[in-house]
């Protein structure tokens, strides 16, 4: 076989374009260059783009992560009482975060594979009135579920004056994004998902109420003082070395996704996400989360009559292709499939080709071809809508 | 003029050699992959040489800043009392990043321009025994100054247990760095300078003792903290997403490091280092440091009858030459030459020469080819002693 393919189908880091690759080889250039500058006032529109929002998002260089924690010790204060809707492991990370920060958790916990309720989230806020802010996740990455991200607000308003800080690192980009008309206080993304980057770049954007809020808090950090990134971010730059190579696949990254249009690549990645379902459905394997619960940008499955690692084991000797295990108390019980960034429906009918043949050489009984065919019928009926 | 070609003589970020590129396109893979395993386990023995130690390197993602505020958030809590020696704006940051932790800095302020003196280290920690650690710079970037750091711990020892913390962004691997035989407790670097990287990356590496002041250390924050990093680097794994294709790049980038030699890398260094300056000297342009505090890696120009500012901003345009100006109260006053990391002796011929035609062009009255006669000189004369 040729050992040299390989198919990246987790759910982040993903896929490089080439010209993407291109862009970052342009040569290094300062950081303090009127090239950078000129690099930074070009991205920083197209950003708030993506970000559904009139304000400007602020580029860190870091893993995802230093952009959730930049969400917390931005926002709240040790000793403050927040609202942390956990569904799975990056929800239990925000929480995580405000524990090392002396910050008290309330924890919505909610079954891993379903999305939070609204309604619960009111509730929760009636009865503790003191919590500041209530952190979400949009898609989660560790179940392959969509939180009702865009009706939150709805749930918040009126009740309390929290703030609402969303963890969008494995979606925003691949999915509609609507900051300001969702009346999202902080949103957060990452550059190895959606955005075809390699990781490296973390992103977050705040509303007025929450830069207000930031304001007003003495204690920043200094590498994740927000503050600092807004004054230099105004003069399109950064107040710290940024990872130069990845801005300028960012730049490149966004023109291919401008060039696509949004509207198409929000469509792409439902037709890749109801092909991947519809393939296992009839392939009679189980899929973890509902219909209503799916995101667009990863499906788990869950096998109950093979072996999940270790049929993620064979077909990653097979054909080189990597997919996801499970998280936390999932482990074992599920694989994760990513389908997101630079990834096309042809590249799911291939992927659902090969994991025919994996279930078929693990002892699966199935019929060869009756998940690539569901999936090309459901691309036929899609493409026939449009 | 060939307006595609630059020349990155800025102190960092400097010009990627072209197998680190092609290593950074490699395609993305999982970050909890055997590959990124085998990846960071092929790294890790490696930086410990590049550190001098026998403790573990760790590998942040984020800019070197990151690296230097894990230094004080792991090591030092909010009232603790601490010296800073600040030759220069990133002894300066030091200090910054101690006052946003409510960290109280006392302030050991040499003139910029020269390195700080052992005596005056000791002497401030026997008037003040609290202090919990000394945060000193190696290379400072600002000024060009290389800092006494091999000698720092003789200032300490039998004074204080104070920690020993270094900031060596801007030369480790390209000088000689003996942490465990030198006693520092702390040192850090980052990928955009002698490591011949983009930036993105930064490096930490921390003493027994170091460690065992971080074990008890209760707020660590949460991405910076250096516990999460060494448990999962003894599994040659990160806690968070690392920026895979700079990994990538480190791996290569250490395999040219390792086929020059390092005895030959440092004696490039201090071979582009003597060249520079015999060039100043002969077209009779003053120097801002005296040989004695020079950095191998950086050169500080202190011009006095030519606008060092103006004098850039032509050989910018002329050829695509960048340099560095001047920080803080130096502002205007200098400019300073890189010469590190992908950088040659060949490269600095080219870099005098260049510089020649724009101080002429600039209205400065020299003789053509004088500085780089000298540069030739010492190339040759160094050439006879190996």
């Amino acid at each position: 076989m040729l050992k040299e393919q390989t198919f990246l189908r987790i759910p982040g880091p993903t896929p490089i374009p080439p010209s993407v690759q291109q862009a970052m080889n342009r040569p290094m250039m300062g950081h303090r260059s009127s090239e950078a500058s000129d690099l930074i006032s070009s991205i920083k529109p197209r950003l708030r783009k993506v970000f559904g929002s009139t304000q400007d998002v602020i580029i860190l260089t870091g893993s995802g992560t230093s952009a959730l924690e930049a969400a917390v010790v931005n926002t709240v204060m040790p000793g403050d009482e927040v609202l942390v809707i956990v569904t799975g492991s990056f929800g239990d990370r925000f929480a995580k975060i405000c524990e090392a920060h002396n910050v008290t958790a309330h924890r919505l916990d909610v079954e891993w594979g379903k999305s939070f309720q609204t309604e619960e989230v009111r509730s929760l806020l009636q009865k503790n009135p003191a919590i500041q802010a209530v952190f979400a996740t949009y898609c989660e990455t560790s179940t392959g579920v969509m939180n009702p991200i865009d009706s939150l607000s709805e749930a918040v308003n009126g009740v309390s004056e929290a703030l609402i800080i969303v963890d969008g690192v494995s979606c925003v980009g691949a999915v509609e994004t609507k900051m300001d008309d969702w009346k999202i206080d902080i949103m957060v993304t990452g550059s190895q998902k959606a955005l075809m980057l390699p990781p490296g770049l973390a992103f977050i954007a705040a509303s007025e109420r929450a830069w207000r809020r930031i304001e007003d808090n003495p204690s920043r950090g200094f590498y994740l003082d927000l503050l600092k990134y807004r004054k230099d971010l105004q003069q399109s730059s950064t107040p710290f070395t940024p990872a130069i190579s990845l801005l300028l696949g960012l730049d490149e990254a966004l023109k291919l996704l401008e060039t696509e249009g949004y509207p198409e690549v929000f469509d792409r990645h439902t037709l890749m996400k109801e092909m991947t379902r519809a393939a296992f459905r009839a392939l009679e394997i189980p899929l973890l989360t509902s219909d209503a619960d799916a995101a667009e940008t990863v499906t788990s499955v869950q096998p109950d009559d093979f072996d999940a690692d270790a049929f993620r084991k064979l077909v990653k000797s097979e054909f080189g292709l990597s997919m996801a295990g499970g998280q936390g108390h999932l482990s074992g019980q599920i694989f994760r499939i990513g389908h997101m960034g630079y990834c096309s429906p042809a590249d799911m009918l291939q992927t659902i080709a090969m994991i025919e043949i994996g279930l078929l050489k693990i002892g699966k009984n199935i019929e060869l071809g009756k998940g690539v065919s569901a999936a090309q019928n459901v691309y036929m009926s899609k493409e026939g809508a449009q």
